[in-house]
């Protein structure tokens, strides 16, 4: 079974690593630590990778497209047909995490893990599941057999990447409704109130607010689905978006590839991983705040900082496609700073 | 005189052009405002240059250094030669900013404006007012004029950048000593009480951190600056450095060039900017918030949200060199990104 090897395989950070990497960084010409999180970043990934001086410069986003049962629910603002819509866009070029995963040089790759169309493409993965979920106001999303199946073609797709030479990951998603399965997980995993736990998503109004709170509440009434158990919670309440992400995110930790959380859906994926394995916690990095009022809950349990505040509340992996640069920083900063040594100057330690 | 032409000249941001951004971002394929602060910087973008697309692909970041005659006190934790030390080595190519600034792109501008000592180098700016500041426990830190001086060598070091073709600013400093004149003036400014605005700066102990308090607090005491004259706060409680990114502010507002405010000190400098002329605000961008405790006011009292939270206390703009990557990226997704006209979907507005 390769969700157990690959959670079996993981390990934790090369800790004498990280300890070589802060001698390197003590040896800069800067005053001690005043690079901040850049260090914080650079020792991660030495503990990740082993690396003395890992390189990031192969990247991917991982995005994954699948749709919602719940959205006959009236829980978003557009129709389901929206995710095959902006799925067929990502093959064009023109869309959000298009351009900045151009920008941060970044292979883009698209994975249909469940999206209620035919999206026979080029440019699209097909691993689709099934073709969309059913309502969780009504039953479960899925059966546990097809989570695991979704998180499977995660750690796949993680796999064929390495394979490739790709050294930096990041998540992302699309899928209308999937801020509701994602409240509904992230309430059910942090223990917070729904209230407190729905938002807007692309743009809800007042009324959609309310009823999107009432199907949340009651997806967990009827599903009851048991909190210590988070396989359980994800068949039950999740999405296959959100099953393959935390495919992706006991894949990269299998592999030992750092991997980027982007916005809310994409942090309710890495907070499963984590409560499946702990251990996955340390290979991954926080990118941006998402703009959904859960965000915050979930960052904190996954007891991270986002690195930038943006409001972004886009999803598609923009928000880790932005953090690349601040890796890409971090590791050049790293790398081409001069020590104390070349720089004719004493140690900006104490007189 | 270069100093009132340059704040005569300054005017508000073209309101018409930055509505027809507006109406470019509505039609991109994305829910209304769902880029969040990336949409707030190009419609200010477009604000300040009065393009709908504005360019933003030749950047400088400019760096004064100065020393400060308070370092006498014992208020840094180094000796004041490591300011002309390390403006010798932004020569070099090996500190932060160097490898920040390559990494963005951007020019690096060295600018020596006040080092106590003799700095004759390729690749240095020679606009020093004198060399290094009186010591403010003892004094005004210099003459209104010497603060004016200094002010339009910075507002000239941006006219010449403009003359370049250069597009967006960062602001960046180097001076042993800075953290203290920027935690006396922010001080002033913000009415904020001096143990909250005055932090280790580059690493200093309990007892370093106790003398600095007191060492403020008897610069205010002893010079008694009018606290709505932001020329005579600087003037007394300032350094050269400072008083050089206030001319930068200045200067690009003047001459409609977007800047980036980088840590503490730059930050206190565009305080006393935006304290002499509102409007010169709607110039300035933020990048991160500085792990300096006087960091919070001073971006509070400016009104504006650092993008990002990395814990740097570097310095050097570096801070302003890292945002680059998201104001670029903000461009590029508003140029790039395909229309609902392109999309063949409708927009994402309520059904």
């Amino acid at each position: 079974m390769l969700l157990q090897k690959a959670l079996d395989s993981i390990e934790g950070l090369y800790e004498d690593m990280m300890l070589k990497a802060q001698l390197r960084l003590d040896s800069l010409t800067k005053p001690l630590g005043s690079l901040g999180r850049l260090e914080d970043i650079v020792k991660q990934l030495a503990g990740i990778t082993g690396e003395l001086y890992p390189s990031v410069n192969s990247k991917a986003v991982v995005v994954m497209c699948a749709d919602n049962g719940v959205v006959e629910e009236g829980v978003a603002q557009t129709s389901k047909s929206v995710t095959a819509a902006v799925t067929r866009n990502f093959t064009k070029g023109f869309t959000a995490i298009n351009v900045l995963a151009r920008h941060s040089n970044a292979e883009l790759v698209i994975v249909d893990i469940g999206v209620d169309d035919d999206l026979s493409l080029d440019g699209i993965l097909d691993r689709k599941i099934r073709r969309g979920t059913r309502n969780i106001a009504k039953g479960p999303a899925m059966t546990r057999q097809e989570a695991v199946d979704a998180i499977e073609a995660g750690i796949g797709v993680v796999g064929e990447l390495h394979g490739k030479g790709i050294k930096l990951l990041g998540t992302g998603e699309m899928g209308i409704g999937n801020t509701t399965t994602s409240s509904a997980v992230a309430s059910v995993l942090t223990g917070s109130s729904v209230d407190k736990m729905v938002g807007r998503g692309a743009g809800l109004s007042d009324e959609g607010l309310i009823n999107k709170i009432r199907v949340v509440e009651q997806a967990i009434k009827l599903n009851r689905p048991d909190p210590d158990d988070p396989l359980e919670v994800l068949s039950k309440l999740g999405g296959l978006d959100i099953a393959g992400l935390v495919g992706c995110y006991i894949g990269a930790a299998a592999v030992r590839i750092p991997i980027l959380v982007d916005g809310f859906i994409s942090s309710a994926a890495a907070l499963i991983a984590v409560k499946i394995k702990p251990e996955i916690r340390s290979f991954i990095l926080p990118s941006h705040g998402s703009a959904e009022p859960g965000s915050r809950a979930v960052m904190d349990a996954l007891g991270m900082e986002p690195l930038m505040s943006l409001g972004m509340r886009l999803g598609e992996g923009t928000g880790a496609a932005l953090a690349f640069h601040i890796v890409d920083a971090a590791v050049a900063a790293y790398r081409e700073m001069g020590t104390f040594d070349d720089a004719n100057i004493h140690k900006y330690t104490p007189l």
